[in-house]
């Protein structure tokens, strides 16, 4: 099939952090970035199309999100300034006991992907229950997913048990592992919620099938004690010494990193997902980013659930990485805007993959990509697109975003979601859960 | 003289963080809050004027940015990620030695106060060179400021001498002493750029003109290297040695306090102002907030010059102070979204000794409010209004904002600031920066 492609013409096309090209246009096709030109080549080139242009606006490649919980979108501000216990046990937990299913993972689903598209994520890496009922949300709203096989070996009303939770995790995986847009990853949720005996379990399956592998790792101090208590080593350890921790292992959080640890992770490279926002809200401690990159590793950005941020918001989260790491390493160099767009693209496509097709803009490549208009009193003067970008922008300043060639935000209005209908549905829940806890 | 009143209704009017009040109306007369009524009471008791209802909005106290240096907008990404003596000698200083003047200031400062009403600032505390430029710009545009008289002993296009600085200072007094809506500070830069015998010059006049002091005090632990090396004391025991540490004393920063300084603090009850945007950006420390208000000390928030930050966005700012103190402190119940919203609000109000008049809303005080408008994808679903607003709405939901009653942003469009006439003069200013670093 050839369609007619579709041009899009930008005052700056962001290919990646190396490459600022002024004036350019990206061709379209199927889906597909078929040509990256100067515009007025493109003009000459394709003279009978339509070519639209974004005057004021960089085209940069769609943030990927690589670690979500959509769901939580739904319980965004039930309780905020608590220690975790308390605010799970009084909080979400009575909340997601009384509402779990099917109804509620699909709204806050689509209530969280239409936060995503309208701050320019256009790939999520997720991990929830009733992965069913948020991959029809991706399905339907043309967003890209990654979206884990969840395992967690606590009954649940997904899952009273993990056989049950094993075999739903086949299924899905079987349902999706040709779909288009929503690549199955395997999710264990912890070394503390999951044996060492259902750990090998999901290996074996992960391995199978040649998937991916998240796990929270080493998130808090209390995690690391919880789980010497239990097993006497420390979680990356327990992953280790199963052969788990290796390139297709995404470690999300690690803010607990001794020189042992650092050691297998420069040995093995596990891909590692840094949360900063969370991990500053629910203090949770400061994952050694500089360090881990300095020592080869590859390291993501993920907003983690929105009600431990409390937003999805991955200009947000660029800028606090930055921030934290300067603070935390006392070096005003540390984590440049250059690099926390790196985390936050191809980094994270690398993670998940995928980074032969997402994660930058080049020939080949999905047509992934959002603008973002620059010439706002607050990213004024542009002496650097990228340091405004990072540093100045905010997220309605994403006008337009695109996902395999499809447009899903166009000027601001949502194209594949009827945002007054979900905000009905999201006070209807609102309700109902204000009633629960 | 008595106008017609305006009656302002909304979904919920947050008069300060205690007080959440539903379906409520301000009713605004010759720009003070005449009367703050439910909904159904403002209509029966004023039948004959114009009622406008924000439906969606929350109608709260403008922020007050209580340290900003209004002119550094324009070199706003100029130069990021640098060591601070490579960023100023290489980048900042050439620029300013170059154009530094009345024509920079005023174009800079209308940039920064766009950039301030649009995200709903309805006052800040200014420090910089040519005040009677910025002064304009303030006069001109309706917002309220404090602003110093600045006092540095560095030779600039300003004032080439101290005693020039004095003389010019003393005349902006004299100029702006009974101004509406601009209130002149005491604004000495430093305890390393400023003598002791040009400390207590500048004290005479602040005491004998009613002036607050500000200071950057104890920024770094550079600061306070290069100062104990100079003086042989620590920043704050110098001020303290010439009575300036005292509830009329506005120490911006403070970044480093050991005990002797707590001590000293906890005597003496000076204003506190964290930048904690700044501090990271920098790199220069955490400023210990929690500790700080423990002992009784009032702590207000500011964004700093956009040149470090990058924004003037007190929201982000308020999330960055609550997310810090938290990580910082390793206790997740610290600095809660109502502890950011007062130091964004009342605290600084405290700070400026001007809480008589703005800083909350209250009847007799200043028509200084804005509206967000709260139920948005971003914001839902919506269980508490002030977490939504410190910990997950942006700039851009300000919709509405007010100054002493008159109208400076409606509907996201500036009311006094032509923002197309603006965006021009920065460009051309961006140009000649740029040529110049």
């Amino acid at each position: 099939m050839t369609n007619t492609p579709s041009i899009i013409h930008a005052k700056w096309v962001i290919t990646d952090t190396t490459h600022i090209l002024k004036h350019h246009a990206l061709v379209i096709q199927s889906g597909l970035i078929e040509a990256i030109l100067p515009s007025g080549l493109a003009k000459e080139r394709y003279p009978t199309v339509t070519h639209t242009t974004y005057a004021s606006h960089a085209l940069l490649p769609g943030f990927i999100n690589c670690h979500t919980h959509l769901t939580m979108n739904i319980f965004r501000g039930l309780a905020d300034d608590l220690e975790l216990m308390d605010w799970l046990n009084n909080y979400i937990w009575p909340a997601e006991n009384k509402w779990l299913g099917e109804e509620l993972v699909y709204d806050a689903s689509l209530l969280a992907i239409a936060e995503a598209i309208r701050s320019g994520t256009t790939c999520m890496n997720d991990m929830y229950f009733f992965m069913n009922a948020t991959a029809r949300a991706v399905t339907e709203t043309g967003i890209r997913a990654h979206i884990g096989l969840h395992l967690i070996d606590v009954p649940t009303a997904w899952a009273q048990t993990m056989d049950e939770a094993f075999e739903k995790a086949i299924l899905f995986y079987e349902e999706y592992k040709n779909h288009e847009r929503i690549t199955p990853t395997m999710a264990v949720h912890s070394t503390y919620t999951v044996s060492l005996p259902q750990l090998i379990k999901a290996k074996k399956i992960a391995d199978d099938y040649k998937l991916k592998i998240n796990i929270h790792l080493q998130e808090s101090p209390q995690e690391i004690a919880h789980v010497q208590a239990l097993h006497q080593e420390r979680p990356l350890m327990r992953l280790h010494k199963i052969g788990m921790v290796n390139p297709d292992l995404i470690a999300i959080h690690m803010t607990q990193i001794n020189e042992d640890d650092l050691k297998i992770l420069t040995a093995t490279k596990p891909n590692i997902v840094h949360c900063p926002e969370s991990n500053m809200k629910l203090a949770s401690g400061i994952a050694p980013i500089s360090t881990l990159m300095q020592h080869g590793l590859n390291v993501a950005l993920g907003t983690d659930g929105a009600a431990s941020n409390n937003d999805l918001d991955m200009i947000t989260e660029m800028r606090s990485a930055a921030f934290l790491s300067k603070i935390s390493t006392q070096n005003p160099q540390a984590l440049s805007a250059e690099t926390a767009l790196n985390m936050a693209t191809i980094n994270a496509a690398k993670a998940l993959g995928v980074d032969h097709k997402i994660g930058s803009l080049a020939i080949g490549k999905a047509a992934d990509f959002i603008a973002i208009d620059l010439e706002r009193i607050e990213t004024e003067p542009l002496y650097h697109p990228i340091s405004q970008i990072v540093y100045a922008a905010s997220r309605d300043q994403v006008t337009d975003v695109w996902v395999a060639g499809k447009q899903l935000l166009k000027n601001r209005q949502l194209t594949t979601i009827d945002e007054k209908a979900l905000l009905a549905k999201v006070k209807t829940w609102r309700k109902r859960i204000q009633n629960t806890v």
